[in-house]
């Protein structure tokens, strides 16, 4: 084990006393400065170009395999060892993948045929393009419900009202609602919205945006995802008890909808509520069963699948929907729709919508992916992910299916149950196709409230990750809040504008952070070049008349004026105040000088008589004499009385009636080892803070400075006579001691200060 | 001048080698840590409290003189000195004043008299609680045209066409304008959003919301404020040609307002335009001598005056009006209106663009505060200014004028004149309020394209500031793309929308600029403990075998995977792939050792006898004899391979065909001293990427992390048995004189690993 961290500073003292102090001081302070960055960066761009690709054929290949993964990996398909994983895996999933399908599409507000479509068009692209070999590929519900939303809102129930055939008590027309121009219109507003969430993927793929997805941080999507499985669930409760529900969406529209259904609640329909409340304990059961057996278990039971086919049979057993009024799915018919052009004229009113669906599904994706790639230590290619998943949204949008992602769970599935490849995908696809060529009409008495139950069963995941939170706030209180108002946001605004708000506060916590950074004052470990902070250790001393001031943040715009309180805090006063009041007394001396009542002796300052206490509590800065000085001073003439170099010590008690501010440091040194940039303003206020302390007598001293931020600060014209490069050291230490090598030989008086000087720099300042 | 900075290495060097490098190790790299800060703060915070309020009686004073500033400049009022210039300043001001009142009520959407109030009563209160002694309270275009935006959405022309007596042609009512409802209920928002802002101002002011306006820096305003004055001149181009412009707002208004006055440029009011460039062109010409002779000049000329005086005089006599059509501003009644209560119920529909508009007037005046507190050494009360401009607006638009703030060029008079209180400031209320109570009806002839001209001719300074933008461009990029991005957008979405978009850019700026962070490979300065970029310095060399790695940036969410990327670079190789490949090679290995063909002798590992070329191209990964072992290794049995401790050298020519990347170095030191934070995500990974680096046999080290950062370190749980406290080191010397040590014993086979430990470490790390 290399060294312990903690011990104590007694023992170190023991070990630093044979280190000598009187290290040389590194009086050479920066080195030649080299500007070959770029002509070494081109070059080995150029290395790496040349090495990865020699000959050109190979080049072309590489390129093809990079676009078409599936060249890279079909190739060298190990059918012995691979294929009988993939064909368990893909027919075990290709059963979930349906019933999830069907289940789906009640989010999206289509017919469950349409989600059949969803689980089998987007795997045969990706099957080709993805990077990813353990994926499976289908809808999710809460990229579903963000698609569902924008077609409720869009083509909402009361759109679709027309006069009925039969005429009403009053002779009034009874409004009759169009179904079936409504669920055309809702289809196509769905296949819009999920053609244009592929051309937005396709488009951040092409100029390499997949980095985006990296400000969707783990607490984001995690609060992120929790309230969206609460949207689900709620969303899922008019199927469940099967009560009349409006149509809401936007903000609040979660508490009206559960209004809704409480409002409604006596017009349950027990039947559907007892199948859906069987369903979800069922499924729940089971999933818990096949987590816990996961190593005994073959392939965990496909518990959907049963129910489903249970229920179906039960429903048309028992005539559920007729004798009971039971909503069933109804029709489910045979075989595909033609491909359809996507509705261009929506595109506007659906574009924010389908840009957030389409960032949520890529995140959802990759971040699964990622996953099964490090356990499998394969890699995937974000770009590239982006531009399968857009392809196969555009693939799948035009043959009337939906957005496609991936789901955990299902993933989970096809990766536990031995799936090593996307032919596993493939397979399952088939199974989908079997149901959609074959088996569809069979499920056509399924009760929807199953459907609904099998939806909320499978969102315990994303429920349990309440406890994230917790956990979080022991270690992260910042990342815990982002999680909860990401959350609560979610809940409150509505999916799309909500995880907006999340992500505007998660980029203002970063800025935040930076805002208030910690300022430090530091002090030395006596006999060693350590400089730490005086709050945290015992032991550690301040250098007398120096002051180390830490600030570990980037300086910019949003923190100066934080940074100088604190330093007006850590050096204890103002410099600006102890300037003004300085410069009153010296005036005031002055007047007593001319007036014969003040002498300059070998002793300082003496008063010939006694002084009367100085009654005025304003200083009066029309007095006429001072005036005309003043003036002569800012033409250029010098007055006479400047000439005489009064030493005015201003650390004893002056021999006037002012009240100037003790300044006890003769030296500040500012550390900013850990300051990453630097924007204009802040260059400007800093130049301010520096020149305010210099012309009260104290030198500023930087220490430790990037190289890169020394570039910018020059760039920003930083330096002249006042401000200049001789301020620049190393490190702190290098400052301390040469702080020490100058004060040595005026240590009687170090803070002795000439009248004459600090009105030329008062001026100096003004001029600037 | 102490020292110079731009010094030669060479010259370094000769001082340099008196410094002995055989400096003993801070074998000790802790202090005792002890937890006294919040002990310390509470002291400190008692002693001020202690300190500043001795008695009771003048603590309750101070307190009062905090919210009331008045009382504490004003009992020390110098009549003599202070009251003349005051006089003069007032006096200069009101008329000025009172002038920009009238112009601005034509942004506003308001009849001239309102501007009037907004000129008069605003300062009362700020005389009384207002913090800066020189600014000229009152309007100013930017938040009038914000007002004036709202106004125009709530109130538009086509709400108040009501049918005519007269009828049309074909027996159609013909629509007409009923002018006066609509003024009343513009008025009505107009007060409305006044009042709303203030209540806004006073609240942020009670929290202590006043830091908030940091986020607007200097270059976010300039572009805010550049675009804004481009809004107002198109705003009053329809007053100025006094032709009919529809009612927009939003997005491309801007655009739309300009095709209007092109559109109907035909009917131009000729005496109008004349009017109003003669004003535009004469104010422009004697501002520009008042600045010039501003030292020579007793007053600055009060154009504006002069010339609003002789445009009344000319369209008196000439009855402009009634002969050429001009548009005169007609009614100014005498007097004031009663207090009225705001309309609550618009509050829901104008609260946004209030908000902006009030942190906007608060940014304006305080920045101007500012400005001359610091030229006269004065100071002012972010927060105080808030409570008293809110509670001036709260009191301005009971009295139905609307909002109030400072404009740069009124203040710049008031001072410039000898104004040296708020005393000025009342004195240009009374000149206003004389206007008010018996001028004003003189001023109705006065045609409105010349207050459009005043308006236009004030915006010079604002226009002037595009020339920022090659200064700012030079200076730092960022900054100059802030203040582009504003400006235009301000431009194309109007100027709240633009506002936000702007401070959304500005902050995702921060997030990038820490998002994309330089990293660096650090070299030694030979015989020093310096260290340095290898990018920058000539005559630096790396430890051979050990790379320095720093980041200067906070580490978190966004920039994780960047960094890790950034760490694969810079060290030349994948990690994750060499351990995959080493396994790979191992397994192979131990395959042949176990079938007699590899021997292991001193000299390493001997093939018994000539392998052949290994044609596999893809390893199999279910070799049912490596199944096996596995699968003993994870039950915790031990395979008798691994007993046999194999010792490999990676860095020789491997007896087996397996493709393993050379590993050069064999340790990691990263520099973390310019980290500032660090979040969950980042702990997590940065856990991932150490742990890959232990297991291919790098030994890992972090030098100069902040000890704030090490306790935010431990709360995440980052320490444990493999990454543990022993990494951490003081300093990037340290680490390296640390690892120098370590390696020197085994130094003939610094990279050899053993077999059985490599297993184990993968075991290991899969667990975790």
């Amino acid at each position: 084990v290399p060294g312990h961290y903690v011990e104590l500073l007694s023992s170190m003292m023991d070990v630093q006393n044979q280190y000598c102090v009187s290290r040389p001081i590194y009086s050479i302070r920066a080195f030649e400065h080299v500007h070959e960055r770029q002509i070494r960066e081109t070059k080995s761009l150029k290395e790496r170009f040349s090495g990865s690709c020699r000959c050109s054929t190979k080049r072309v290949w590489n390129i093809v395999k990079m676009y078409f993964p599936v060249l890279g990996w079909l190739p060298i398909y190990q059918i012995k060892q691979w294929l009988p994983g993939d064909i368990v895996a893909g027919i075990t999933t290709g059963m979930v993948c349906a019933l999830q399908g069907l289940a789906y599409s009640l989010l999206v507000n289509v017919a469950p045929v349409y989600g059949l479509y969803a689980a089998f068009f987007p795997i045969l692209t990706y099957f080709i393009l993805g990077t990813s070999r353990h994926l499976s590929v289908g809808p999710f519900p809460v990229t579903c419900l963000m698609v569902g939303a924008v077609v409720l809102t869009l083509a909402p129930d009361s759109n679709f009202m027309q006069p009925g055939n039969t005429t009403g008590v009053n002779g009034t027309t009874v409004m009759v609602l169009n179904a079936a121009a409504r669920d055309t219109q809702r289809l196509a507003i769905a296949m819009s919205m999920t053609v244009l969430i592929g051309v937005f993927q396709v488009a951040m793929g092409v100029v390499q945006l997949g980095f985006l997805v990296r400000y969707l941080s783990d607490p984001l999507v995690g609060g992120f995802t929790t309230a969206a499985a609460l949207q689900v669930v709620v969303s899922q409760l008019k199927i469940i008890f099967n009560v009349p529900v409006g149509n809401y969406n936007g903000i609040l529209s979660l508490f009206y909808t559960i209004g809704d259904v409480f409002k409604n609640i006596k017009q349950t329909n027990l039947v559907d509520l007892v199948a859906a409340v069987l369903t979800i304990i069922v499924v729940m059961v089971v999933k818990e069963i096949n987590a816990k057996f996961q190593k005994t278990l073959p392939v965990p039971i496909p518990i959907e699948v049963f129910v489903t086919i249970i229920d179906a049979g039960v429903s048309y057993a028992l005539n559920l929907s007729g004798h009971y009024g039971a909503g069933v799915v109804n029709t489910i018919p045979r075989g595909f729709i033609p491909p359809q052009p996507p509705d261009v004229s929506l595109f506007s009113s659906i574009a924010g919508s389908s840009f957030s669906t389409g960032v949520v599904s890529y995140a959802i994706a990759i971040s699964v992916a990622k996953v099964y790639a490090a356990k499998h230590e394969l890699t995937v290619d974000g770009n590239q992910e982006l531009l399968a998943f857009g392809i196969s949204n555009i693939f799948c949008g035009a043959f009337s299916g939906f957005v496609a992602t991936t789901a955990l769970s299902r993933t989970a599935i096809q990766e536990s149950t031995g799936g090593k490849t996307q032919v596993a995908g493939l397979i399952s696809a088939l199974m989908v196709f079997i149901v959609i060529m074959a088996l569809g009409p069979l499920l056509q008495p399924l009760q929807k409230s199953v459907l609904g139950g099998i939806v909320v069963a499978n969102l315990k995941g994303m429920f349990m990750q309440v406890l994230d939170i917790p956990i979080l706030w022991r270690k992260n209180k910042t990342d815990c809040f982002i999680w909860v108002f990401t959350c609560i946001s979610c809940i409150v605004l509505g999916l799309d504008i909500g995880l907006l708000t999340g992500l505007v506060f998660e980029l203002a916590t970063v800025v935040i952070r930076t805002q208030f950074p910690s300022c430090a004052s530091l002090g030395n470990a006596p006999s060693t070049d350590i400089y730490k902070n005086m709050k945290d250790y015992k032991a550690i001393t301040e250098i007398p008349g120096i002051k180390v001031f830490k600030c570990t943040a980037p300086i910019y715009f949003a923190n100066i004026e934080y940074l100088k309180d604190q330093i007006k805090h850590k050096v204890g006063f103002d410099a600006v105040r102890v300037f003004k009041k300085r410069n009153k007394a010296l005036k005031k001396i002055h007047r007593l000088i001319k007036k014969g009542k003040l002498k300059f002796t070998e002793n300082g300052l003496v008063p010939v008589e006694p002084l009367g206490v100085d009654n005025e509590a304003f200083e009066r800065e029309q007095d006429p004499e001072l005036v005309k000085e003043f003036e002569q001073d800012m033409k250029g003439g010098t007055s006479p009385n400047t000439e005489v170099e009064v030493q005015v010590d201003w650390t004893s008690v002056l021999p006037v009636n002012v009240n100037v501010p003790k300044v006890n440091i003769h030296s500040l040194v500012m550390d900013f080892s850990a300051v990453s940039f630097l924007d204009v303003m802040a260059a400007k206020s800093l130049k301010l803070i520096l020149k305010e302390f210099l012309r009260i007598g104290v030198s500023v001293y930087i220490a430790g400075c990037d190289d890169e931020i020394i570039m910018k600060l020059e760039a920003m014209g930083f330096f002249d006579e006042v401000v200049n490069r001789g301020m620049l050291f190393l490190s702190v230490h290098d400052a301390i001691l040469y702080i020490k090598m100058e004060t040595s030989d005026n240590l009687d008086d170090p803070m002795a200060d000439k009248v004459g000087g600090t009105d030329n720099d008062n001026i100096r300042h003004s001029q600037l």
